[in-house]
């Protein structure tokens, strides 16, 4: 399977597109974030905090926290085949995370309406408590066709 | 100077406080992040887009823009002494980055209400284009005395 | 039962103080906004968009769509006895609505630490197609107990 | 001059393409909100709060602080000539108001991008006070040509 193009990847299968986006995430891969679960409008990815994602105050920084979201919202809107962005993003920080704790975010779709898309995402740790919650909004790229 | 606890820092004075919280704030050292200017209730800090900050589409991860204004948005908040975090926080993204891309994240403060501040960062390129806009809610941690 | 003071709100049960503050709730009883049902947590409030909330495009204006939204909102977090405000609130307009539309709006709590809380609200038109998805984060306001 | 059509109001000069969107608008018109100053990409409205804009709590409702905010935005955006709609929006409540209050809105451009802009919206109270800060994302409506 060629995955060195945008267009290989649309008119793969969606499991296929999804091991191919994945493939080329650095980012993800990078900071050992794994790609769980992905399905139709959802996906569920893991990270586990490191020493190197501490702030000034000694928890883990927002950024990543956020990233994390991200990655999950970005799995989950792009699971239509269509490649999809996002275009805006809210989170609200509930609970602060420490370096050695075990995250989960888990994307959902909430709505969609055209070539926009809501997508609600949960940040747990470990003990299943909710550390930030994340609301993101895509937009499906124009000329880019759905994939069979 | 001992900045060794939060206690040291807080009693110090602004650029020894802004010091130190830099000095323990791994991410923004571990991701070559720069904090270039702080003032009261202002910061500015830049970030080099590497190869591994990309994500599967070939652009900066949105996670990672969104992290380099939520830090200078924390150094902002936190430039009046007592521990300041982020409580939450909105982006929109407007313009994509590449690896190798500079960005600037200048953020300032609109509005403080209480323990509450709202600020505004603008995530620019080198050539001044606006590739973000961030808003940041933060709050004032209780029992936190002012520093002299 | 006296209902003229907030004290009297709060000591009161849930339905006693939720009829009280519908009593005082001047915008929601001139505009026509009905409370259908209230519970630990959540809160369903229906509007007839009627001529007077067109804008100058023709369509209900997104005010008053926020503001229904809002309204289910504040009666959702209110439910626990203590006078709970909104601190922030995100609002997505999906599709617009017009005069002679009814509207309702469903406001689920999300999550919740210390004083803070996160409530989602769902506007929906007679089809039950999504015209707005609204997040607030609300606060309980220091000092005031918790109802028995 | 003929404003009873959309396509008369994009054809028309700055001035007279306001006043006609004014002129239609039965929300501001009927809240009693003036729009007391616009220019390209900014706009500044009024509204004083009245016993009917009132909640539970005896403050000025939310939704009517939002409503003012999200006028201003809609004015300043739709200052260009095309027909465009709010997408998406950001209010945080810093203050309370109260029955009698005069409000007023400043709404500004922030950045564009294609189609897409973000207007800030700040809501004073007479004395200056910051009562509200709103961000609002707006979107061009396609195939409505920029007017002369």
């Amino acid at each position: 399977m060629d995955v060195g193009t945008a267009e290989a990847v649309e008119s793969a299968g969606p499991d296929a597109r999804t091991a191919a986006l994945y493939a080329r995430d650095a980012t993800c891969r990078g900071l050992g974030i794994t790609l769980d679960e992905v399905g139709t409008g959802r996906a569920r990815m893991s990270m586990t905090v490191s020493a190197a994602m501490v702030n000034g105050h000694g928890t883990a920084h927002g950024g990543y926290l956020f990233l994390l979201a991200d990655a999950a919202f970005s799995y989950a809107c792009n699971s239509y085949g269509p490649v999809t962005v996002a275009q805006a993003a809210q989170v609200t920080f509930l609970a602060p995370a420490a370096a050695g704790d075990e995250l989960t975010a888990e994307a959902v779709e909430r709505a969609r309406s055209g070539r926009t898309g809501i997508y609600d995402v949960t940040v747990r740790d470990s003990a299943q408590k909710v550390i930030a919650e994340f609301r993101g909004q895509s937009v499906m790229l124009a000329g880019r066709p759905q994939a069979g």
